[in-house]
């Protein structure tokens, strides 16, 4: 199966990952006035734009530090990753609708669902990978702790909950995760640089 | 004219199905409320949305696998691919629409044109591509019976007809088709698998 | 220069290429009712999408020979593609036009001034690539008469007259067009195959 | 870390830039009437396009350019290449806003605020490239003056200020850089060129 190389999914994922960060810029429909006050009804999706921006940017970053572990290619990989794909794509439509109340509960509770679906989806993807590396390889020893997926899903389901008592809380915590996931996935860089050297 | 490569065929391919893969979700226009209810209308489209997605994906998945089998890229490979492109770009319309109608007849009856005239359009462009390969290759042995690709046409047209009768009797057929085309091409992984052992 | 590849232009020109071919669809917006006669309106659309995807498809296909006889990149070469990117770009919007106002004579004439626009920074574009070739290189030769350019150009003008004469005739002649481009541009094929020979 | 290639974050900002590029077309909504009258309207959208694709196209080209010089990659390096995507995408929704308001005051100016930050952006990412060559590289001593680069945020601040005085002077404003850029960074093409030769 190696014959069939991993670019195309890669291309594929980039292709959508793109499209995903860029529509939802076309949300911000122009004001009907022509003044600063008009953009004050954007503030609040200006705001959930940046976030999702940032979080798609870091799922782009992972999943290309991912990928670059994958040895062989399989159906099951591959549908993984449109499941991962799929989740992400429904960012958009939360982000507009968390723009669009400002920060309501209801919505700011479905974005964490969003972000939870599209967390869990990264899981299944990367364990799948992990399979394809014996147990005691350095990648499976150094993501099996895997401390930041695990607090991330945590975060994101106390997030939901608080939702209803107070949003902006469960903002803070979307912030919270995606500050600690800012850096790219330091492991898989670490273990490439061990055994570059 | 081996000069010409397929790969830019693939790379065009890749970005008209990353692009029709995610316009669909355009069309979950942001709800008038913000609780869970005004979410309600939205169930229908999303559903639809996603067996297009699930849809789009294995045309990808199996687009992907048989490229890898041109020898030679010719013009009429190029327009084949493309009628295959034009017909899965009228997916998202079509979702859209039976999402709208939560599933009336006439829009099911559509969806199940398009992708009767996506898989017609598969066919003809598998068709040319096994032309290149002598009629007693491993190839064309495989995909020769292609009792899948058979069965997808004829339940496609029972689903039309049937969208009179009841609809939600074409949309099984419809998930029945996705779940019998949701594992890639097999036969062409197996021939691949073979020649390299 | 050479240090810089043509690679990346043909990527973004096929990224943007793909985007055009595939947001015509947005146009088609959900009808009202949900029976056959709903879409009835949509018929002069469908039509104006098609004959487009068929001309994007066109322009794709001859771009993707053309850029296989540049020697080196340049500034001017990138802003002459660039030029006929923004050409093409407005294609979906007078394909809009054209369907929602049914074939009205104006809509009619500006498909032509869009058509023949691109047309015009495609044979800039061939021009500035055959510079790069000696003058009595087999490129040159076959590229210079350049039967099917000229012609084209002669039937935008005379369809952007007779739109408001008779629309109808017009179409009639961006199909013609259409059809004596349909097939890949034989000469460089030919050229490039004599030479492999 | 060189082990992961500059290749993909082409490839993605690659795609990111054609859609930025693209989806300002959907702006061209198609007028009530069916002849030239009903045109008048799109000139100043179709301007502020124009101007527009003209600045994309130019951070495209340049970004080509730099990227080429780039070393190796990292996460600092991932995130101000999306900083400047970031603020690119914001180029779509303030050309529609220019467009939309014939050239009023706020949304001049803010037109103006976008091109400061993608600039502001831009200067980022090559100083974080630039560190990766020695002080006395014949890149950094090229860039180092970066002429065009400070000449550019001058020149934006004044057209910011100038919005709330005379739009057009504004506009000039945006056109003269626009021209000064127009023509890929000369400095990184001689620089390859002497290293080859």
């Amino acid at each position: 199966m190696n014959v069939l190389k991993a670019n195309r999914m890669e291309a594929f994922s980039d292709g959508v990952l793109a499209i995903i960060i860029t529509i939802m810029v076309l949300e911000f429909k122009v004001p009907e006035g022509h003044d600063w006050n008009s953009l004050v009804d954007l503030v609040p999706k200006f705001l959930s734009y940046a976030v999702s921006f940032v979080y798609v940017g870091i799922y782009w970053n992972n999943h290309h530090h991912l990928l670059h572990t994958v040895h062989s290619l399989n159906g099951k990989l591959m549908w993984l990753n449109l499941l991962l794909l799929f989740s992400l794509s429904l960012v958009p439509f939360s982000t507009a609708w968390i723009g669009e109340s400002s920060f309501s509960s209801t919505p700011t509770a479905l974005y964490g669902i969003v972000l939870l679906l599209a967390a869990f989806s990264y899981r299944l993807l990367q364990h799948e990978i992990l399979k394809q590396h014996s147990s005691d390889s350095d990648f499976v020893v150094a993501m099996g702790r895997d401390f930041k997926g695990k607090i991330s899903l945590l975060l994101y389901l106390i997030a939901i909950v608080v939702a209803y008592l107070n949003s902006w809380v469960s903002c803070f915590f979307y912030v919270l995760v995606a500050a600690i996931w800012f850096v790219p996935d330091q492991r898989i860089e670490r273990v490439l640089r061990n055994r570059s050297s």
